[in-house]
């Protein structure tokens, strides 16, 4: 690999004093770690998105958490076609393999993904309709999600119902999937649904029986 | 959905405790990101490993990576099929919309997935190898770099080899992205390669003029 | 200008050196804030002193801080007179222009200017009382700290308790500026106040409650 | 001082990073320049703005630059009015008590500061025209550098014009104080005029031979 560059200055200055203190502090933890496996409190799936700093807002130790980050927060439905799934990968390790007690879905306010999937289902965004759109075939997903959203909603309140959306539908996909709805129905494993607004740093979760989102 | 359950309450406490704390103390900047819009500094794409912390490492803040996490910290070649390719996603979003001007990839001793591979394809783990196995089927990615360090590695040095190729590999796929390819010969995208010992908190880089990992 | 003279090699060296690594390792984040402007994360107010390096102090990358320096890190009252006020312009520019988030006063120990302004209000040094001192009269501002200082500590603690008194007199005449009052009645801005022994590298900030200042 | 907060916790973290490398790589060093003074190589007087990094450009350490920083790197003439005159304490001290071998005036491209002077001038911003603007007061100092540039150069080009007047204003300024210019005319200060273009990361200084800037 010809292109790689090293690592710009700056950062390597952070890594050493992270190096210096942190791991200096913690290190036999960390080695414990190392030698006796991961064994993590629980799976979280996040958007790619900088503002959403998940280890941050939970208090999270190195260990704690098992992190997967998608465009918008997406679980595809189940599909053992024999291709690349990135997403159902990280799912059926982290549930089969590492036997996660609980797995979090977290949105956020403010998600460039959702607002191109809003672009595209409304017809404003041409280009994401493409084939060779990674973005706009990703956002596929969250189709389901429009459909129930666009006639409920006014234009201005669309983007936030659709972010909620978002974890909606990957919380029943993650249901398709039979390891999931196996460890749920043994009460081995228990699902969350979660949306933050990351400017006030509010924090929502799902609740099943009032059928909408409420303040943690 | 009626399987979501509400947050758990060592989380919610904990939540509680950042929005009283670090939430408050930098709620000024986290509405100017939320208003403005997020401007990373780096994509990172790095393992879902609970034990690599890369927000942590490095001393990031809100704001300053935008993350893609999943099994193996692989990136697969460019295929626009129309599949739902969320890797491949989430690089189309940073590099042609937020215009990331680093992108890193970080591998990681120890890799669970890496050694799935390792095992997968030296005959010793058949489950990887039906269909119906997401987490074999990723792995399939990092085939080509099993053949580089089957005859090359004795056996017990193989996994923190192949793990080194996982992420020799995602460069070479990033660069079979045209808008990868074209932002690093514009010289407004450099890629970075690196591998971290998570017990002993190490740090290497790969120096494409050596062609091997170097400490930081 | 005919007295102005070419740079010396020493430093022009160092230029082609940074040239070559941390730009050439960062020119596309370099040219991005060039084109889209500044987005600071803090307004930061420092000595002139050469052993305060507040952005080595802090890690802080190009485009994080804005920064002011003068002798003692000290804030004039507000007195729009229309006349030339170097400080206050650049807290104008910081809080109203770039709705800086956070901002930082950063005092130091062993500070020649507070030293001057000691001996000066206890009469040992009759030049800085002259019209004509420019050192003298910028000392000035610190004069109702002295008045705090003098009769509470014994002779040999007084200039470390004036180096403290000078973060504090500036933060209360930050305060007499309209933008900056309501800035931070506005929660779109918290003031901070900090002092740093250079020698041994320690760091206190001022705790509003204790009223007094504590390690970092 | 009720109204100060706490460093945030980010900085927090970066501090004792720095602590736990940089102060420890270099505490004998830092104690001498604590205990025996400060003996800077150079005086330099540069712009608030955050692209603009002096001691990363010319790798300059703990100890070898006092540094002023205000809008638009800008020095007023000599006025010994008994008013406070931030900038000239600066010099006065860095001239007459340091002894500094060189004084660099660092101007850059993209100023902000020298944009509002242009807009100021040109009729297109009365609001800096008041006498409550801190900044457009501040920018009256530029006003002979706009006089020479305004009938020289197209629209365009005025803004990085001006960039460089205000370097040159600011020396011919300088050697109006009479402490300065003994200095020069004994040979044991040397003033340097620079400008640098902040993407790209070019440096040009002042040649007062062929009365230009021209590349270091």
């Amino acid at each position: 690999m010809q292109h790689a560059k090293p690592l710009p200055s700056l950062f390597a200055q952070r890594y050493h004093g992270w190096k210096a203190t942190t791991h200096a502090d913690n290190a036999a933890w960390y080695r414990r770690l190392a030698n006796e496996g991961q064994r993590p409190k629980a799976m979280v799936i996040a958007c790619c998105d900088s503002r959403v700093h998940v280890t941050s807002i939970f208090g999270a130790d190195s260990g704690e958490f098992f992190i997967h980050r998608n465009i918008a927060n997406l679980v595809p439905p189940y599909e053992p076609d024999g291709a690349q799934h990135g997403t159902s990968a990280a799912i059926e390790f982290a549930v089969t393999a590492l036997k996660v007690p609980h797995l979090m879905i977290v949105g956020h306010s403010k998600c460039g993904g959702v607002q191109g999937c809003l672009d595209m289902c409304s017809g404003k965004a041409p280009a994401l309709e493409e084939t060779s759109s990674f973005v706009g075939r990703w956002m596929d997903l969250l189709r389901p999600g429009y459909e129930r959203v666009k006639d409920t909603f006014p234009e201005d309140q669309q983007a936030p119902a659709l972010e909620k959306e978002a974890v909606l539908v990957s919380l029943e996909n993650l249901m398709t999937f039979p390891f999931v709805r196996e460890a749920v129905e043994a009460r081995t494993l228990s699902l969350h649904g979660l949306w933050t607004e990351i400017g006030e740093g509010d924090l929502e979760y799902y609740d099943s029986i009032e059928r909408r989102f409420l303040p943690v």
